[in-house]
């Protein structure tokens, strides 16, 4: 507290990112990051824009980058927007689509940073419970607001909703904006890009850090139809003219269009997913089913805190939440087999 | 206009970068970059950052950044913030720090983005007015306020301000935030960061984008007391937990670490300017004095829209603002004397 501080940064509830260890020697299953380091095609686009030009401001619209993504779409890449990692995306659209008189509906448990954003920029909110096992219930949003924001796969569940309920949902909502954050998407999920077209109120977002392997680069956009993306444009343009540095967005182009390593790592991951599932399930856990790159699971018997710490002092880090009804749930992120079975050797050790 | 959009949005005036041409044989004096590319240090972390372990998100903290900075001024780690660009920073600073009841203080004559924060955070606001000569007068700044902001050296005018009445302004406004944008500062100005630890009411925001040919790379920080620093980190958690990838937080390193190379380059910088100014002058031109990387200079007959039109049709970016009072004046960017010396001949040639 400070008398320098101006009255809205006391009411802040910032977000508290997963550990990022400086020590080596750590499986690091805590913050949904891919096993594989990105495309070799990304890490030389980056390696040659580490030039002399990087005296030079880069581009504040990254046209390259929104046409790349636009095109694979089939969508203008006026219709695309491009931000420091899709948290800044959604920084933007809480401020420039969210916020109206009528409350903003998201689930009562989700990305816990909806939360942190509503404070920040002062956005009247409800959230939804979601059903005893975790699920969305899209009926429940069938209720007067302002705007609606759901993340598919939801986070930290993984649990998928179909496109068709999303199509309704859009229907049912036609003066609202319908965001759909699809950050593990790429993992299972169905996205609602194919639906930009046809509902002017519908913005999807996606990121590079998870499916493309580039959380250290920080690239996410939004996807939605001109007034939806102008609006992003107008707050960008207030905020922060170069978001992307030229490194990253020569990266994140490289990684976009290389759609073969794209498709390889994400099947490797989902085969990892299952296969580490089954191990989970066989040593008793309640696992929710997953279309993301992390499991939400929950051992019957033992309290969710005491196995993030076992694991810790085994140098396993995964995720815990302490928010209600999921204090006992782990959220693992997919490593690679060995990464996950290492895991599962070391919760034996310990229900043993 | 949109019926999605936050009331908000209806009310911002995004700031309008200068031009970032996308074809070569231009000369590029419009956007205030440095001539020479960065440190091949700086080039040299870069590539070796770009590696498998992208795939991992960057360190929060940039606490390596920081400890660099903080250890060059003699502070502690915890009275750095870092961002994405000084801009950035600067967006952090309005919303964290600026905005109270009593209006916050700036020139008339200044970075036009300050009116654009100013919009977008619904801060009051006085713009104090430039004396004719385009000199910030800080007794003018002796009035209530809520905060004040002032660029060391101005922009666009270039006009640097002594220590000493900084140091004046600080004890007149004890319980108020007086931030000092130093963007420029290395090209000739007095730092106000020896200050820091004697005013917990002064924050000190500096760029690498300028002094260490580093624009491409969006990295830009602030100093002050820890109060004043907590404030903007809870803000930046509050809005994105990653703002530095990783690429950027190891190249900022290896740039700040090599001081030779920004010792050198700033001298040609400084001594590129005072061989432009007097060429400028022997053209007739009126120059404000500088201490930035850039000059600003009027000719008493021809107007300013019409020198640069003509000097882009030549190949020749230079910045016009079409404000009042300086709507006659062009900003010239300090290129190599290789590209200041074929600009004082294409406007030989036009003046001619």
């Amino acid at each position: 507290m400070s008398r320098f501080w101006s009255p809205i940064v006391h009411s802040l509830i910032p977000y508290v990112a997963g550990e990022q260890p400086t020590t080596g020697g750590i499986t690091k299953l805590n913050t949904n990051e891919s096993p594989y380091g990105p495309s070799p095609l990304a890490l030389e686009a980056i390696s040659k824009a580490a030039s002399d030009t990087l005296r030079l401001y880069p581009d504040p619209t990254a046209r390259e980058l929104r046409m790349a993504i636009a095109e694979s779409f089939g969508l203008d890449k006026d219709e695309v927007f491009v931000g420091n990692g899709s948290d800044e995306v959604l920084a933007h659209t809480f401020q420039a689509l969210l916020n109206h008189e009528e409350p903003l509906l998201f689930p009562d448990i989700t990305y816990s940073f909806y939360l942190t954003y509503c404070r920040l920029y002062g956005i009247t909110f409800r959230q939804v419970p979601v059903e005893a096992e975790m699920r969305v219930r899209l009926d429940d949003y069938r209720q007067p607001c302002g705007a609606i924001i759901l993340p598919n796969p939801n986070a930290p569940t993984g649990i998928g909703l179909p496109l068709a309920d999303i199509e309704s949902l859009l229907k049912a909502h036609p003066d609202q904006v319908v965001v759909i954050d699809e950050a593990y998407v790429d993992f299972g999920g169905e996205s609602a890009v194919s639906l930009v077209r046809s509902y002017p109120n519908l913005l999807v977002i996606q990121t590079l850090s998870k499916s493309r392997g580039l959380a250290g680069l920080r690239v996410g956009f939004a996807v939605g139809q001109r007034p939806l993306i102008e609006a992003l444009e107008r707050v960008k343009d207030s905020f922060n003219s170069y978001p992307l540095d030229r490194l990253a967005q020569a990266g994140a182009v490289a990684a976009w269009k290389d759609r073969d390593w794209f498709e390889r790592h994400r099947a490797m991951i989902i085969a990892s997913r299952e296969r580490l599932a089954a191990a989970l399930a066989e040593l008793g856990f309640h696992v929710l089913p997953s279309s993301a790159n992390f499991l939400f699971a929950r051992h019957p018997s033992r309290p969710g805190a005491e196995l993030a710490a076992e694991l810790r002092s085994r140098n396993i880090l995964v995720r815990r939440f302490s928010a209600e009804r999921i204090d006992d749930f782990l959220r693992i992120s997919i490593g690679t087999d060995e990464e996950c079975d290492r895991l599962v050797a070391a919760l034996g050790e310990i229900l043993h």
